[in-house]
Parts: C-alpha cells; structure tokens; sequence
C-alpha cells in the first residue's frame, strides 16, 4: 500500500508556516501500522482554500457538486451555537462531490471528503488544527481500517524516558533487544531536549507477545527514567501523581518564566492540585511573595542554592500547599558571569520531608534553556512523589 | 523558474521529526526573491544518508564518481582540529560526481554539490542544521544569484495585525490596494490565532516605490490594529513600548495559566519589565497573593467582570507595578455553566489612569483558548501604552 499526504498552502511553501500537519499525520499513521510513502506540498492561490481545493478535485474527476444537507446543518449550527449570523456565501462550503462520503467537522465548518477512485481513495481534511485533528482520530481512522482490513497486523508501544540523552537510551537497552530485534522488533528513537521516546513495532503473528517482551526489557534497564507510554506528557503524569494522592502544588519560577505554570495548566484538572505559580523575577517579587530573605540575596545572588531552597519553602508556606517547586538561573544570552554562566540553574522541591535542591548546566539558547530546565524540575517532582510515601496508599 | 525542494528522511514521514528545513529554506529563498514551487518528502533506507544519496544521484546521471583533493583534505582537517581519528571509511565523503561543483562543509564532513544538468540545477546539501545553515547563505545564495543574474529584483515587507479576522483584514485593505496590485504587487495573507500578518511583494523596477506606497495604505487602513513588521512578536512589541517608557508590569493570570509570563519571558530583557506573575488558579490564591475580596468571589464568581479588576488592581498594588494585566475565563472543555459557557473571559487592565475590563468569548479547545487569550490579553495592554502619555517623552 502506497500512502501519499499532500498538504496544499503557499505559506507553506514561502517559509511563513511550519508544516506540523505533516509530521502529526505522519505520526498518527504510524502509531495505526500505515505509513507515508511520499508527501509533497503544492501551493495553493486563494484564500478559501478549503473550498476551492474541493471544486477543483470534483472538477478533476469529472463530478458534479451537490447541496449535503447534513452538511449545511451542521454549518448552521456551527454559528447558531456560536450566537454569530451565518453569511449566505458560507453555504457553498455544504457542497460535496457526488458519490463522497461525508466527515463531519465537529468543530469548524468545512467537512472532510473520502472518494473512492477507481482502486485509490482520496481524502480530504480540512486544514485548522483543532477541525484536522479530531476529524481524524474520529473518521479517518476507523475508515483506514474498513478500507483495508487485510493489512499485516500490527502492534506498537513507546515508553517515554527522561534524564538520560539518546545515545545513553540506546547503549542501556540496545543489546539486551538484540535477539528480540532478531525476530522482528523494530525498535526507534526520538529525542527532545531531556526525554528520549523509545518506540517497538513487530507485525504478524506473535507480535504481542514480541512488544510485551520488550516493553518488559526496556522497563527493566530504565526502570524510574520511565515516566510514562504513548503520547502521555511529563506534566499530566506528575498531575496525575498528585491527584491520586489529593497533594497540591505551588510553583516559584525565575528563569523558566511561567513555563512550567504554563505546561500543567495545559492540562485539563491541574485547578484540582495546582493553587499558584508565581513567577518571581524581580529580586523584590522573591521578597515579597515568597519571603526570601534579602540578605540572602544580597550574600548570595539571585542564582543560588539557598536562594532556590528559601523559594521553594516560601512558595510552598504562603500558598498553603503540599509540594512547592523553585526554579531560579540564567536563561541568558545576557546575565551570566565566571562564577555563575549562562544555562547555570538551581532546581529546589520542598515537601512534607524536606527540601531538594539540584544544580544543573544547561547552556542553549533562551527557548531551549527554559524547555529543557521546565522537564527537569517536572522530573524532580516526579521521582520525589513517587519516593514518598503515597498517604493516600 | 520552478525551484523543488526535495527532503530525503524516513523519520519525517513517520512523524518523528518535524520538517524545520523546509520552513527555514522556504523563508531563506523568499527573502532572496525565489519561491519554492513544490516541496516533496521522500524516505531514505541507509543510515548514512547523504553518501548513498550522492552516489545514486550520479549513478541516475550516468556520472562516475571521483575523489575530491580539497574535500579530502577539508575533512580530515576537521578530524584533526578536533583531536579525533579519521577512519579510512570516511574517505567515501571525499568522492564526487565528475563536473560537480563541490560547495564546502565547514562544521561536518559531508560536501555540498552543485551539478548542471540540460537547463536545470541539481543542488544537494547536508542534513544535520549546522551544517546545512551556513553552507546555504556562504555557498548557495551567491551561487543562484550567478546562475540567475537576470532574475527580477524583488522587494517585501510584512505588516503583522492583531485584533481582526483574515477576512476582515482582506476587506479593509484589498479595495484601496487593486490600483497596487494591477500595477505588480503580490498580497498574501497569514493567519493565526487573532493575528494576521499582511505580506506585500514586488518585483522588478519600481518595486521599492510600490511596496513604501502599499505600506503607507495599509497602515492608513488598519492603524493601531498594525503591531509590528517583519517576525516581532507581539510580546516584543509590548515589552519594548514599556522600556523605551521605563514602566513595569505584573501580571494576574488565571486561565492562561502563566502563557502571558511563559511569552513575555522568552524575550532577553524582561526582566527589566516584568516584575512578577502571578498565576493564581485556586480562589484563596487570588484572595491571598492579589487581595481579592472573598465576598466579591462569592457574590460573582472567580469568572467575573468584578473578580478580573480586584485581580488587576491587586497585582498591581502588590507588586508596586505601573501596569498589571490580569485574566480570568473558562478554559473548559470543563467548568462552564449556562451563565458562563467553556470560552467566557473576561481581561483587566489597572494603570495610572484606572482600570479597563473587556470580556471576550474565545470557545475553542483549551490550548487555542489559551493563546488567544493571551495574545487578546497583550494587545489590550499595547493599545493602552500607546493611548497613555508616555511619561519618558
């Protein structure tokens, strides 16, 4: 089977917008056993792409377009719930080519088109992320696996590690797999800044028993590095952790500037643990709403062991909360000095038992700085909840 | 001219890599006045990519291939400077397709090749970034500018909008600029989330003269809607306006849950500005840190026109800020009501000269409701700097 992805959009093409559709579609494919053979971008020249990408194509294979009432429903709706008048120009976008199945667009207007075409299927998504996106793990998916139920089986699983870099991943685990590669593991990498996705693929018969093999390898050689499997991230496991514990959260970021904050909240439920973050970056902000205490400061600067500890402590007394975590450092490209360069950060986590603090160097540009040391504090956490006792256990 | 741009890599079409080089080679050859016409993707089975790659190409071509002194000596230059063995094997990288003009690798081993082939140009460049990104603006720029002198001179300017939709940008500015584009300008539109960027274009003679008098009506036509040209982010802009007014500013989220701090604090120099954000989620955070009045939260609720100015006046007297934004809304997909449905917020302002509260309704799945919110939340303060008096003028 040959799967080609054709993403159409000049602004693709001129540099303007990354093509993350293609890697997402790419990604979610391979996680159900297809993958791409080819996908090339075209540009596009009007400004209603959707609709005209759908004349253009029904134009192409000499069919007519038709008024879908269900289609033109689900527009109506769209507005109506949405208290907006619909234009009458919208309506065009309920026509559909003659003989195409309709993918409902739960979250926008245009729907997806499949087209059966001679012994090939077309099919058309429509380009807003948030309409792409759960149009495809709704329609397209189930689709894939009606229109070709005879493919190889397949079975997949990633385990998702932090604080080890890829190499390390790949010397820990790589010749323990061995005789399992030898049967038809297929094993990957993937590399962020701190965290290493390891992924196994086997198809055919025995395949399952293959991956659980595996997975069990993998667990046994990473064991803690381990966080979490499939798409999991590290902010809605250590969410996740502290639920089920029904512990709370502070946050006292310097450097990461509300990253972190900024992660957990992206998780739906983080109201339920989180109480406050406060992003402290003024030296007085530290006094103020953290009660680090200014001689500390002073004697020590805003960079240091016991200025993070004295964060950390402070954040977790004035918000009232179990866990508190303190990040402070030099984010750079400015500020660093010979005792204390850019990419030098102090992480602190006080609880119940006490308070950690952890030095760490991560010299990279700004973005990175504050991606990489955001996973770390996480990672923190994480390993300290788990060390703890669970109280609710 | 027709340019493709052809992406080898089985990791890209598994979505485990995103395609950054297409973007940044797309946006380096439109800055020099070409555009890509199709980008293609295509897998790659060895692991050393770029050998196999240059010896199929010559192969395809029906050239032999043949060793290359200053290649040779390039890179064991490169091992020797970094104190590491070279390996006979390596000295496959030194083999070239006879007539290729060989474009040097400075930071890796793997040359560049340009080769001529009937009337058109076959360039191949190395994968990894550091090495592909200066090899492109020290080899390949002026080798398009020599094979293509007569190309058109070419000129752009892109002014970034926020605060109005694509299609209301469109209408506002396309009248007044027809008479422009029947005279060559090229207009292309970029929308994201509550910003759109306005890209103008123009080649040839007068070209400069057209792009000043497209600029000039586009920014009669949109005005304080227009926040900034080229790639400035909005969050550039504001913490610009307020140092040039040597201001501060704290910050009350909510429901972006620190986005505005996470934005703000990926600009070097925030720190001059920002004093602190507090990222107040619980109810008795917002009591606590901010001084928000528990009769206030009980009588409105946390999501309330009352409840986003005691945040923003209390972030404000707090922190001792001259501005202090604050945010308060339903990011959902839990938590709405009747009353207040998943998308309600309402933004704060406090300033010397009073408090502003806007509310706005942004029903879109949580992380777009986040960024647009946020980029709503930084505007609102923009336009305000720029309606105030600046005290340092």
């Amino acid at each position: 089977m040959n799967i080609e992805l054709i993403n159409t959009g000049s602004e693709l093409l001129l540099g303007r917008t990354l093509n993350t559709h293609a890697q997402w579609l790419g990604r979610q494919l391979a996680e159900h056993g297809f993958v791409i053979t080819r996908q090339v971008t075209v540009a596009d020249t009007s400004a209603e792409i959707d609709d005209a990408t759908r004349e253009s194509i029904a134009k192409l294979l000499g069919k007519t377009m038709r008024p879908d009432a269900t289609v033109l429903a689900q527009i109506e709706k769209y507005f109506t719930s949405r208290k907006r008048v619909m234009l009458e120009s919208m309506k065009v976008q309920a026509l559909v080519p003659e003989g195409a199945l309709v993918l409902p667009n739960l979250h926008g207007t245009a729907p997806g088109l499949a087209m059966e075409v001679g012994d090939k299927w077309l099919i058309m998504l429509p380009g807003p992320p948030r309409e792409l996106k759960p149009m495809f793990a709704e329609s397209v998916v189930p689709l894939l696996v009606r229109i070709f139920p005879d493919r190889e089986e397949f079975a997949s699983r990633t385990l998702r590690t932090v604080g080890l870099g890829e190499s390390r991943v790949e010397e820990q685990i790589a010749p323990s797999l061995q005789p399992l590669v030898a049967r038809g593991l297929t094993l990957g990498y993937c590399a962020h800044m701190g965290q290493v996705d390891v992924r196994l693929e086997a198809r055919g018969a025995g395949r399952e028993e293959l991956i659980r093999e595996a997975v069990g390898i993998v667990r046994s050689e990473l064991r803690e590095n381990i966080f979490g499997e499939g798409d999991e991230e590290l902010e809605a496991v250590v969410l996740r952790l502290l639920a089920e514990r029904q512990q709370t959260l502070a946050l006292a970021e310097s450097c990461t500037g509300g990253l972190i904050a900024h992660r957990l909240t992206n998780i739906s439920g983080a109201s339920a643990v989180l109480i406050a973050g406060l992003v402290t970056y003024a030296n007085e902000a530290k006094q103020k709403f953290l009660g680090v205490d200014l001689e500390t400061l002073a004697a020590r600067g805003a960079v240091s062991e016991a200025v993070a500890r004295e964060m950390a402590e402070g954040a977790r007394h004035e918000a009232g909360a179990d866990y508190a975590l303190a990040v402070t450092g030099v984010a750079g490209p400015a500020g660093g000095t010979a005792a204390k360069p850019v990419g030098t950060v102090f992480l602190a986590l006080a609880g119940a038992g006490g308070t950690v603090v952890e030095k760490k160097f991560n010299a990279f540009d700004r973005e990175t700085f504050k991606e990489l040391t955001a996973r770390q504090a996480l990672d923190l956490l994480r390993r300290e909840i788990l060390a703890a006792k669970n109280p609710q256990a």
